[in-house]
């Protein structure tokens, strides 16, 4: 740090991502990417002639994927908005919706960015823990008169809430604005982006990262009122209006385009999720109910750290968290059937060690 | 504007990007950008392959690409920071480096960006008044005991300030971060960074945009001391980690790697601006001294608007400001020479009209 840096950051505690290592092949299920890649119009898309015309700036109105996206949901092109991630949106979101006072409201277990956001922005945190099951209790969430932000699904859990109980959080909390963070969705979640129609203080955050396969291509969407999506593109239009790269707007709709191939992807992961949640569950394990493309486990016969560690050399990389009522789980992504036979059988392997 | 809209932030009047028109084919001498594509080796580098691996995210170090900036510069890989077009580069170091109390100051006529950086962070900014001449007088900016920026060349003069006058700005604001944003340095400026060894308040602030022909990658880098770098990577790690996608990294990694064509690219960019500010000249223009891909140009044969009007009518885009002091001006991004022949051929017609 120098001394030059502004007092408040000083103390910033920022976000860890996972490990992307580069001493050779791992089973990487550490960071919930698609084990599938881009369909074949986005491998078609980004070809030497769209390459070439790299030496012009990107459309900064993103207006062609905009058109695809709102198609797609059964929205208007300006409920919208295009960003550089989705991390991208939650941190305008954090700035933009958490009040002249600065305050937001949480899970205490749940993507590990929120906190960093918060800190960020001196915005005053409620952190609302689990339940003893994981869940979350709607009920927690309403009448706050807080910025609220859910995952839905959670992560590191995976588990979802019914959208009814979303609408309810939504409803008793007019004055503020609710993100709902559906990074993990297409995975058997159900969207709140119909909601949208209903209530100006919503707002929707989707990925192209986790069922799209394009985590590389840095690419999120929110969906909402208007007015709310007029926000978020002035906050755009007074830091990068050329946010997303012109490769990365072209592979999008194409991706759009090619929607049937995710959607059978996605069920792929889902039934790779169910052999791998039936396997772990018949070595012991407790395994949280996922509607996600990755699986929060944990066993009484090995400690979650170890567990992750032995794996790693094992070269099968799946994340662990040192946060306190976690530490005993791992989070393990859901990749293709013959890796999670790989894993299970590695698993196997570990607990026969440490019997 | 919604009404959940933080008040600070309701009455920010955000950045106009240049017009990136739909209707058709232009002559496009409006954003800076180069009229060459980007290198063979970055078109073999992006390839299908590449594209496929889209699944996985980026490496969030983007340690391949520091490498070969910093052997380029002769600096080392923690003096490097990399970011998603030199926007995020200014934005972060508004918000990093302006003090606690915040403030600033840069030249009133420069690049837009930095008021409005300046306004979403509530930051009390000094800005200087050019002198007559349009060039930045270097003693304005000494011993300030707040944050400077200053772009050199300036935009959208084009004029230079020499090393010698850099530095003596630097010296003697030891106690603050200067910023030397270099966007166009390539063209005919000298670049800073050597000096970077010697101060730890320098950042100087590149892109891969204009002279490397990649404004649709968003890639911009700083190169600074390595604490300064640290303060960036904090805030970076606090916002999106990801910053930079795969393809970009690797385009960028590539076209270091074909340093000599970009330099061929300026050469002849230097020899097409010359070829333009003579000929423009001849007709009666004024026209600034300029070390950048672009020049700054009037008439008093025709109001800047006029001017900038009738080339768009017949299909040439050139960017005209309605700032006060410069709206008899028009910038005017030096292309091919078939391109500024076109210009000139055309400027000649549309002042005959006028006669």
């Amino acid at each position: 740090m120098s001394k030059f840096l502004k007092e408040c950051y000083s103390t910033l505690d920022a976000y860890v991502p996972g490990e992307q290592p580069k001493d050779g092949e791992y089973i990487k299920l550490n960071t919930n990417e698609s084990p599938f890649p881009p369909s074949s119009g986005v491998i078609n898309a980004v070809n030497s002639q769209e390459v070439k015309k790299l030496r012009l700036y990107s459309d900064p109105t993103g207006a062609a994927l905009k058109q695809k996206i709102a198609a797609l949901y059964g929205v208007k092109e300006n409920n919208v908005y295009l960003a550089n991630g989705s991390d991208d949106i939650l941190n305008f979101s954090f700035m933009a919706f958490s009040g002249d006072k600065g305050s937001a409201v949480y899970p205490q277990i749940s993507y590990g960015f929120y906190k960093v956001f918060a800190a960020l922005y001196g915005i005053s945190a409620e952190e609302i823990p689990l339940k003893d099951d994981f869940s979350i209790d709607y009920r927690d969430y309403l009448n706050k008169n807080k910025f609220i932000v859910i995952a839905n699904p959670n992560a590191p859990t995976g588990l979802c809430l019914p959208l009814s109980e979303i609408e309810e959080i939504i409803k008793s909390n007019s004055e503020n604005v609710v993100v709902i963070d559906e990074a993990y969705v297409d995975f058997g979640g159900e969207s709140a982006i119909p909601l949208t129609k209903k209530y100006d203080n919503l707002l929707v955050c989707q990925t192209f990262s986790k069922s799209r396969s394009m985590a590389g291509a840095r690419l999120g969407f929110a969906i909402g009122n208007e007015a709310l999506i007029a926000d978020l593109e002035l906050i755009k239009y007074s830091t990068n209006p050329y946010n997303i790269n012109r490769l990365t707007l072209i592979a999008g709709a194409a991706a759009i385009d090619d929607d049937e191939y995710y959607r059978n992807n996605c069920k792929e992961i889902i039934k790779n999720r169910e052999y791998t949640v039936n396997a772990l569950k018949k070595l012991g394990f407790r395994v949280i109910d996922s509607r996600a493309n990755f699986i929060f486990a944990e066993s009484d016969r090995i400690d979650g750290e170890t567990l992750y560690k032995r794996l790693k050399e094992e070269r099968i990389l799946v994340r662990h968290f040192s946060t306190e009522k976690i530490v005993n789980f791992n989070r393990i992504t859901i990749g293709t059937m013959e890796q999670m036979q790989q894993f299970i059988k590695t698993v196997e392997k570990i607990l026969e060690e440490v019997k």
